[in-house]
């Protein structure tokens, strides 16, 4: 038996693009302590638990994942440690806390992580276990247990940063060969607000590293786009001299 | 008498600007407990303590760089937590932590800050205090006590990048009135490479919130330069869409 940590824990925030409905959502999963009714969201909470004394925090992060939605391989970026004394506010979710560990907590610090995934290829809500998974709209994920809301608002900043600044990140949320416009939509997605697509055209094309590779969309009903593909190689001796991209 | 938290503490990388110099230095303070000899930089370490435990991380981070070096008003970034559970490695080392805290330790999670300050202006090793402050350049950082060196390491990393994304950072370490080789200068030092001049002003022409005020240096050897200052509204208004600046 493991001896957990009663002063640290892992959240993990994982963000899910809905190509479908065009949006972007998070995974929570719900509990029931407080009555339904009137709670908002307050029984819904990121996967996380606390850490194991003897365990590397990145390691636990993958192992507290995988525990509770049985994701694997999943790109897991940390993000931010939250540790507001007054982080559990009520005696409720105090209760909750020792009663699901097993052991009498103390003011808990929790390092929070992010990822990032299609919804289409990963699908945590068929996975039983004993609290329900759930996907909601980040519109929606106000009032969650604990300072949940207020890590999200951290982690939808951080992603969006890293979108901009570290583009390549967008590529883990598209096959392998995609149209511009499938690009542009998830920028957008994310981003929250729609960009000027002549604009937008002339970045990727500045950028040098999405590169058309000389086929088309097939089986779609409207006229085919081009498919690009990510080169590698041009992205990593573009990025060498990250001096050069400043102000 | 406050209660320590026995897994948690908070490390603060202080980045010194010595314009004299051109270099980039750290704020270490050095302890005894290994012989001098042989033991490379392991008697140096950031300024750091354990967290008090009702208090906030962030207010911990500027109790205990106030307490260990006199420094104010400084910004102070939270960048990374810093979890692997043989951080300690050293029997010394817990030895050490565990007289200088005067409790047992557990394993413990470090939250690391980050600042970026003008040796000029502020001078911590004038300080009167029991462990004896030092600046050191970073080049002369290896084999810092604990994992400190680590630390240093990703803390530069986020310094470099948070200097080409927010770039309105560097301006915490110039006077108000300032010349492009000035900028320029502090850019080269962090970054650690040179510079193409020509390119380097069309970018701070491109951003536009450089401005020129109109005077020129006095006082100077050679040929005066133009001074120039910050326009916070301009780069407050060239901000405002993000989305603008991405790939």
């Amino acid at each position: 038996m493991h001896k957990l940590n009663p002063s640290l824990s892992v959240d993990c925030v994982i963000f899910g693009l809905d190509t479908n409905e065009q949006s972007l959502k998070i995974l929570v999963y719900e509990r029931e302590i407080f009555p339904i009714e009137g709670s908002g969201n307050k029984n819904l909470k990121f996967p996380g638990s606390l850490v194991i004394e003897d365990e590397d925090l990145d390691e636990s992060a993958y192992r507290i994942l995988n525990e509770l939605t049985g994701l694997k391989n999943v790109y897991l970026k940390q993000f931010s440690a939250f540790g507001k004394p007054d982080r559990i506010k009520f005696d409720e979710e105090r209760e909750w806390s020792e009663k699901h560990y097993g052991i009498k907590i103390n003011r808990v610090v929790t390092i929070a992580y992010y990822a990032l995934i299609r919804i289409d290829k990963h699908n945590p809500e068929q996975k039983q276990i004993k609290d329900k998974l759930r996907w909601i709209n980040i519109d929606n994920a106000s009032n969650l247990a604990f300072d949940h809301s207020h890590i999200l608002s951290v982690a939808l900043e951080t992603l969006r940063r890293d979108l901009i600044f570290q583009s390549a990140i967008s590529l883990e949320l598209l096959p392998k060969k995609f149209t511009l416009n499938h690009l542009q939509s998830l920028y957008e997605i994310i981003l929250g607000n729609k960009l000027d697509k002549r604009n937008f055209r002339k970045k990727i094309a500045k950028a040098g590293y999405i590169v058309p590779i000389g086929e088309k969309q097939t089986g779609v009903a409207h006229k085919p786009a081009m498919l690009y593909r990510f080169d590698k190689r041009k992205f990593n001796k573009n990025n060498e001299g990250i001096a050069t991209f400043f102000i």
